[in-house]
C-alpha cells in the first residue's frame, strides 16, 4: 500500500516564518516594524530595472521572443558570474555555474545527489538545512554555535566523521563571519575525513572586511566543497528568484563528479529561469549595476549598525552587523526569545525573529534584520533603547 | 563514507533532448527545421506581454516593488486559476492550488511527499515520470501505450496493486486523448487499489472535442488524483516559467492530507515565482488574455492538422494531431525511430523526437510537433509528403 514519506511527521511545527506570519496575523497589531523575514525592502536599481522591462518588452515580439531558457542557465549570465568570481581572485569556469530559481531550491534539491548521509549543521542556522534533510531522511548531528566559540564552531568540537557540512558565512541568523584561518580548518577537515561542504554564501557581497566573500577562496575547497549563492539580498531579487549553485569540476565524491551528477539531475527536474529575470541578474553584475547594488547594500549595513548601536547602549550583548545584514542579540533579563519576541510585538509593534526558530542552541537569542527602511530603522533603534526591560 | 546516490547509475543514457541537442549540433546542419523539443514559437499575446512589462515596472518603484512572493502563490492568481476550472464546470477551491516554476518542478517535488513506491508509467511518456523515480529510487512498472490500445492503456492491462499511475491526456508523446469513460476506469482503480493519480494536464487547453479537459471533472477523482499544469504550451510560457498543481483537500494517504504535506515541503524547499511572470498568467486567464492565447492554440492545432494530412497522404500511420499538439507516426519501412530521425536530418534538415527516447515502447515511431511557424509546417509537410522512403 503506497503511504506518505513519514519523515515528514518528524519535522518540527511549521516552518518558522509560517509561524511567525500568524501569530502577527492573530495579534491584529497595525503599523508593524518588521526586522523579522530577511526580505529586502528596495527595489530593482536603476540599471537592473532597465534591463528587466527591455527584456520584459522582448517577450512580446516575434523576433526577440525566448522559449525554454537553457536547463543550467544563459551563458551571458554564467560568464558574468564566472568574471565576478575573478574579480575576488576566485577562478571559477562557466560550467561549474548552474543557474536556479534560488538558493533554498538548490539547498534541496543538492541532498538528492547522494545516498543517505549525516549531515553536520549548526545550531542555530536556516532551517532548510535541517528540514529538507529530515524529510530525505538523512541523520542530523547539531555543533553548537554559541558565545563561547564566538557563534562560529570550528572542526574540533567535532567528531571525526565523513558527512556533509553545512556552512554559511557571514552567518545567518548569528551574522558572523568565518575568516580565513578558520575556513580553512572545515575544509582541511572536509579533506582528512572525506566530507562535503555545502558553504551558503547568500550573504558574501555584504562583506567589507578582510573576510573570504567565496570558499573558493581557500586552498583545496575545489575537491571537497558546493557553494550556494543567490541575487536576493544584495540586488533586491527576493521577488524575482534567482540564485546559482558552484560546483567544481574537481570535485569529486565515490570517484564521480557531482558536476555532472547535477547537470543529470536539473536536466530530469528543472526547467531553468525566467529569460528576463537571467537579463535582469546580468545586469546587476554589470560595473554599474553591480556599483549600484553596493549602495542598496550599503544602506542596509548602515542599519544594522544602527540597530547594534542601540542593542549595545542598552547593554545587551550582541554579535554580526558587520558583514552582514543580520544582527543576533541575547535576550534581555534571560526571557526565552519566543517571551522577547512576543514582547516587542505587543508592546512596541516591533517583529524580530526568535532565536529558537534558528534551532535549539539559538534559545535566548533573537535575530533583527537591517532590512528595512531607515525611517523604520531608527524608530526600532529608539524602541530597543528606551524599551522598559 | 558519503557517497553518490547511485541510482543515478541506472539512468538510461542522457536526458533525451540534451542527446537530441548534441546530435543535432555535430549533424553541422544549418536552417534546420525544428519540429523536435516542445518548445513554443509565437511570443506573449498582447495582453499578457502588456502585463507583464506593466508589473515589470513595478519592480524598480519604492512604493510598487514586491520581495518575496508567497511560496504558494498570490492569491489573484490562484483565484484566477480556480475560476478557469469552474469555467469547465470544475469546482477547486483557491487553497488546493500550488502555483510553481514549472511542471517538471511539480513532477520531481511530489514524489518527496510519499515513501517508496511503484510508479505505474506508460511507454512511451514524458520522460521525468521515469527518471524522476528513479533517481529517489522508486520501482517503475511500465503498461504499454501501443496500435492495439490505441495508445490509451486501461486499468484491465496491469495487476491490481497499490501504485503512483501517471497519467498524461492529451497525451506526451502519443498526442492521444482519454475519453470521459476510459478516464473513469483509472480513477475506479485507483479508489479501488488505494493507488494516487499523478495527473498531467499540461495539454489540457488543446482539447477542442469532448474529453476531460482535467481529471477532477470525473467523478471521485479528488479522492485519489493530483492535476499538474502549466502555463507553457498554451500560453507562450516555456520561457516564463509558470505552472500549478491542484491537490485536493479530500485526497488522504495513510490517513494523512497530501495538501497539507504538500504545503509543508514547499515551504521548507521552495520560495515561489516571480511577480511579474504571477502577473502575466493572471493576464492569460483573463477575458481578452485567454481568448488571445486561444487563438495561438488554433494556430499550432492547424499546424499539426497540416502535418497529420500529410503523413496520412504519404500512407504512414499515425495517431494525435487533434485536441494535441502532437502528432505520433509510424517510421516507414520498418526503420528505428534513430534511423528514421538521421534520415530526416541528414536528408531534409527537418529534426523530430525519436519514438524510442519516449521509452522502449515508443521504438519504431516518431513524435512531430505543431509548435513552429506556418511556413516551416508547410515545408514540413512537403518533405513528409514527397520523401524518397
Amino acid at each position: 500500500m503506497i503511504d506518505i514519506n513519514r519523515n515528514f511527521e518528524k519535522l518540527k511545527g511549521n516552518y518558522l516564518f509560517t509561524e511567525i506570519a500568524r501569530k502577527v496575523k492573530e495579534s491584529g497589531v497595525k503599523n508593524l516594524i518588521s526586522l523579522g523575514v530577511g526580505d529586502i525592502k528596495l527595489p530593482l536599481s536603476k540599471t537592473v530595472g532597465k534591463a528587466f522591462i527591455k527584456s520584459a518588452k522582448e517577450q512580446k515580439h516575434l523576433k526577440t521572443f525566448k522559449g525554454y531558457p537553457p536547463t543550467l542557465g544563459y551563458g551571458f549570465l554564467r560568464d558574468a558570474i564566472s568574471l565576478n568570481y575573478k574579480k575576488k581572485n576566485v577562478k571559477i569556469s562557466t560550467d561549474e555555474i548552474f543557474i536556479s530559481d534560488g538558493a533554498k531550491s538548490d539547498i534541496c534539491s543538492l541532498v538528492d545527489l547522494l545516498s543517505p548521509f549525516t549531515a553536520l549543521v549548526q545550531s542555530p542556522s536556516y532551517p532548510p538545512y535541517v528540514d529538507d534533510n529530515v524529510i530525505k531522511g538523512n541523520s542530523i548531528k547539531f555543533v553548537a554555535a554559541r558565545k563561547e566559540n564566538g557563534f562560529l564552531p570550528l572542526p574540533d568540537e567535532v567528531e571525526e566523521e565523513s558527512c556533509v557540512i553545512y556552512l554559511c558565512s557571514p552567518g545567518n541568523p548569528t551574522g558572523v563571519t568565518y575568516d580565513y584561518k578558520s575556513l580553512q580548518q572545515w575544509i582541511d577537515f572536509a579533506l582528512k575525513t572525506q566530507s562535503l561542504i555545502i558553504f551558503d554564501g547568500a550573504y558574501s557581497e555584504y562583506v567589507t572586511g578582510d573576510y573570504p566573500k567565496s570558499i573558493f577562496a581557500l586552498q583545496n575547497a575545489k575537491y571537497c566543497a558546493i557553494e550556494i549563492n543567490s541575487f536576493s539580498k544584495w540586488a533586491s531579487f527576493t521577488g524575482m528568484r534567482c540564485g546559482y549553485t558552484v560546483i567544481p569540476k574537481k570535485l569529486k565524491i565515490g570517484g564521480k563528479s557531482l558536476n555532472e551528477l547535477f547537470f543529470r539531475r536539473q536536466s530530469t527536474a528543472f526547467n531553468g529561469v525566467n529569460y528576463c529575470v537571467q537579463k535582469a541578474a546580468f545586469a546587476a553584475l554589470s560595473d554599474k549595476g553591480y556599483r549600484e547594488c553596493m549602495r542598496t547594500v550599503e544602506y542596509y549595513l548602515e542599519n544594522v549598525r544602527i540597530l547594534k548601536r542601540a542593542v549595545q547602549k542598552k547593554g545587551l550583548y550582541c554579535v554580526g552587523g558587520e558583514n552582514s545584514p543580520y544582527l543576533w542579540l541575547e535576550c534581555p533579563n534571560g526571557m526565552t526569545s519566543m517571551e522577547f519576541f512576543d514582547y516587542l510585538l505587543n508592546n512596541y509593534s516591533l517583529v524580530g525573529t526568535p532565536g529558537v526558530g534558528f534551532g535549539l542552541e539559538g534559545e535566548g537569542y533573537f535575530r533583527l534584520t537591517g532590512f528595512n527602511f531607515r525611517k523604520e530603522i531608527l524608530k526600532a533603534a529608539k524602541i530597543i533603547e528606551d524599551m522598559s526591560l
